[in-house]
């Protein structure tokens, strides 16, 4: 199975992180290709920084579809372009949101989201109705860090675990998705320290549920429906 | 008062359409600006072409606040980059969906929208679950006509009516929305169409009800709240 | 253009208050005639006194209507006798609620309503449920006065706040709603104090906003549908 | 037990028919009596007729209580000044809407309301929407026959029996509620009718339903909350 | 009225207790008869409890209606078996659930649930959801003790006022249901203690509220619908 | 990975093709137990017959833990006793329901099921208000053939397809999921056969998705939360 990871972002580093992350959580037989943005911001913190990733990551999507991939993940948890880009591919296409709150729906009754900034909780909100999940998802959380310092594992750790555990506490949530596709590798030592207090709860890393959702959707011999998504018609644009 | 109107197209003919139009609406004491993208589509029927003219749109309405306007009305009934705009400018900033949906619900028990192609249906519908209004908008129906054709009054009158009259019909609606910018000078023609059939439907033109919407709120002496609309942080972004 | 307001109230004092307010939202255009009902209660603050002022409103609205008003502002948060009033003239009708609502919808995520007394939350949550609005609208506080001690600004501008920045701070709001037209002359000045604390809060005057939304309908062309207010059937009615 | 019914209307004709009906579903320790309003509408078909009964209603109930009423039954199905009535009384009041349909919606899916004129439809749906039903209550049919006219049992009963039949078979409903107090002594033979064509149907009778709903209320001990239903405050009221 | 009432435990204590209670509530026509399961739970405190209770409490509802019952109360809060019970019988059945709160939601804005354990707290909430009330009840506390120790009145008595004061004060609960058909005898006190300071708060006993509700079935001559409950095809079924 | 899969049907005839069809789904590395239950229905076509499958389906899925399962499908579209499953094990467990439409909410806007008989149709109803779904699926049609008839290919398929079409066609979905995990080895060639006509409908099949997601989860390392399925307390019980 041929996969392309594109993340929406200007910067190879995070790209390079990304890779990482990525081969954690595929099998042998899938084969990842992590492109990334040429045009747009160094992260996405705001609807603002979506709309101007938008132009970017259909280029890439479009050239990965032309390029044989099978599916495609674009890796930001606002699911930006996403809609956009399942109209032009024929191929799977998911983002980070999306697949995350889904395996979460799973797995308890109360869906509870812990994201970076306050600046995106709105948007997140606007996707949990978008989605048409407000009956299950309602508390989202935020670390209060910028995503270019997540890479500083303690201190997201540190946080992550107090807004989940204040979470489960204030009975808003009893499954956890971590809202930043950025936050990566703390998803397992998350469950594993909210379990040490006591009781079980699951965190969804919204990287492997994205790869793993796609690898699942590739072997169910599915992809998006074009009644839902339509071929854009025909006509002038200018790039 | 002075207005920016950015249109999301490519074209310089629909532009001066809508400064004529734009100027039905408006009293004497309102200056309007019509603009219109450097890049971008040559119309709107896809959340493609949406997301394409997103950072066009974007550069527009931060230049049109930096110039003195006072509000913004991006003219495209699909509310592209509108929310993203009101995190950049400290103005009024709506698009097409929202003034009019939100005028039509004061007129009648359920809002039915008649847009142009069933490519953006699915477009619209998630904007009436994303403001939260599923419990009175429901009917959304089309013309079948493309946004470049709506310059025939004629047949875009006839397939109009035919629309409308059906959902109101079905009881799917008791208000009717223009579900395209670009539907312009047909209301109220429309209005008095159904009127003459024996009962009174309110029809809503999207464009006049986003500049008296604006001038609403400038009067009222509001603005988008900066607790939902938090200014983007700043960061590396390459236009 | 020629709009009645009508006070659901036996008293002068207020009217006299109201036909100052009045003046200050309208342009020159616009000629205002303030009206009282002449049985009824001395102020509104419960279902019960909502109904015992309905027949007189009705009274009030018909007389305008057949006096050549445009439009008929019934100024009472409640909305009282707004839907029958419909029914039976062929004007713009709107009570408190309903505008003042509709204009914070497109100005934050989630509206907050500050009102006067506990008596009337739960006449507003119903109106709230009846307009579909709770995935947006849900925070509802009291300043705890009654509508005849609203003349002290000062008491009413320090609970206002209290309670405003109590739902901005726990997130229930981001956009703030004066609960009473009772509530004269405070949006700006609150909007002013929320303002100076770090983030801009919308606040919306219900006078206001009703008035300019009638002006807005009566440009617009528009007038309630004849599809949701039939016209009563005729009858034998003692009044 | 001492049950009080009000009649919402003005005619003696029809207090006589209630009068029967009432003692039709009570056993022989309940005395009932049945009162009329002085001034207001022949009949109920619009929110216009309702707020004109509504001072008259509230008299009534004002006065049953003082007089050692247990309960009363406001026999319109619009429940006209009900939740008004629940905050000037200290016992059960209920109308014809809220019994019935928490009646039903024990005996299957979805309920279905055939009520008499397309006039009071947007009341009825509004009614849905405020109590919360919506998800289980939607369809919302007519016979097209003023109350006036429903004293002729014959064709009352095809016509209800064309329309349960039809949200039946489009799978709208699966019980169905009488939405008029005015349709009397028609339930069992439309459920036998029903039945007769191969599928049990329960039919809802507004008046059996809201009658027991009180001889319940009252043998549990309870009556409406006062935490929803606060005591009006002391004011100079001219009715 | 014959009524059976079915005990989902396999203890004879609790049968006892349930008799003597069930003979409170109704009146000297009805005669009732209080059966139990033979293979199940001690009591009921998870959906495992439920399932394992399943078959036998659908036996005994068989046989009772076989054997002339006009009514069948399932005397659990969690509606074991109850929807699977009108698939097989032609007489009305109820839970402890459904009844007590659409009992409750004629009392109030909002209705709050006082059940034992937090172990049953996501099955009543499934059952909100189940039943459509998500917008009328939201508040499910616990007065955390199990099925078997709630002989104890005092304790019982002292844990439900804690809770049931919380809910009303933080504004959650306007109407209380005890949340458990174990909670025998201790409506009317706590009720009694909740009005004692200074607010009339209606406490809904589940066993009443369902001996009641079913006696207005059987009086209003209705049973539930066979276009939502259909009669299991025969097949071959292992006991 | 090793799976089991429990078959509620007291069938060994349904227990072979459920194994054949499985081993379709999963890797090499994945192995899988196919069990059934010794007492319970032939087939499940009511919530009757679930409820009677109940204690069989917990005691396979208790011994398949204690086995050393590491996820357990309980293959049936009903999810008869997954979440009193959930209570019991420390192991990933799923009916045929969840997964199945988690899957096809990423495929499109709407949902719609097709199943076997009427007689399901309100459980699987009762499912979507359940789970929180009803903004997104809302179609549930039926090919009207008993689950003991399915293993006839051509008739099935026909009926799929008259169903699946006439859900498209009217816009009630644009994903269609197969409504029982007997209808096997069909989900490809509807696909197929639907996107001949035209335009591409994804076909969720319930078995297959069911496999995936487990898969996943176990990958994932996640299992259901424990703060919503707690473990039911110990007490007597009589199997």
């Amino acid at each position: 199975m041929k996969l392309t990871v594109v993340s929406p972002l200007i910067s190879d580093d995070f790209t390079e992180g990304v890779r990482k992350e990525v081969e954690h959580w595929l099998g042998p037989d899938t084969d990842v290709e992590v492109v990334r943005i040429q045009r747009g911001p160094a992260s996405i913190e705001s609807e603002y920084d979506e709309a101007l990733a938008g132009p970017g990551i259909l280029e890439e999507v479009v050239k990965a579809a032309e390029g044989g991939a099978e599916a495609v993940f674009i890796t930001c948890f606002g699911d930006p372009a996403v809609h956009a880009a399942r109209e032009v591919v024929d191929v799977p296409v998911v983002g980070g949101f999306e697949p995350a709150v889904l395996h979460a729906l799973a797995l308890g009754e109360h869906v509870g989201i812990v994201t970076v900034l306050p600046n995106v909780v709105p948007m997140i909100r606007s996707l949990i109705r978008r989605y048409g999940f407000t009956d299950r998802v309602g508390s989202v959380r935020v670390v209060d860090m910028p995503v270019l310092t997540l890479h500083d594992p303690d201190t997201l750790l540190t946080r992550l675990h107090e807004q989940a555990k204040a979470a489960v506490d204030a009975d808003e949530a009893q499954v956890i998705v971590l809202g930043c596709t950025g936050m990566i590798g703390v998803a397992a030592s998350l469950q594993e320290r909210l379990a040490a207090e006591g009781t079980f709860i699951p965190v969804i890393d919204p990287t492997g549920a994205a790869l793993l959702w796609l690898e699942s959707q590739v072997r169910l011999g599915v992809r998006p429906s074009r009644a839902t998504y339509l071929p854009p018609p025909a006509k002038k644009r200018i790039p």
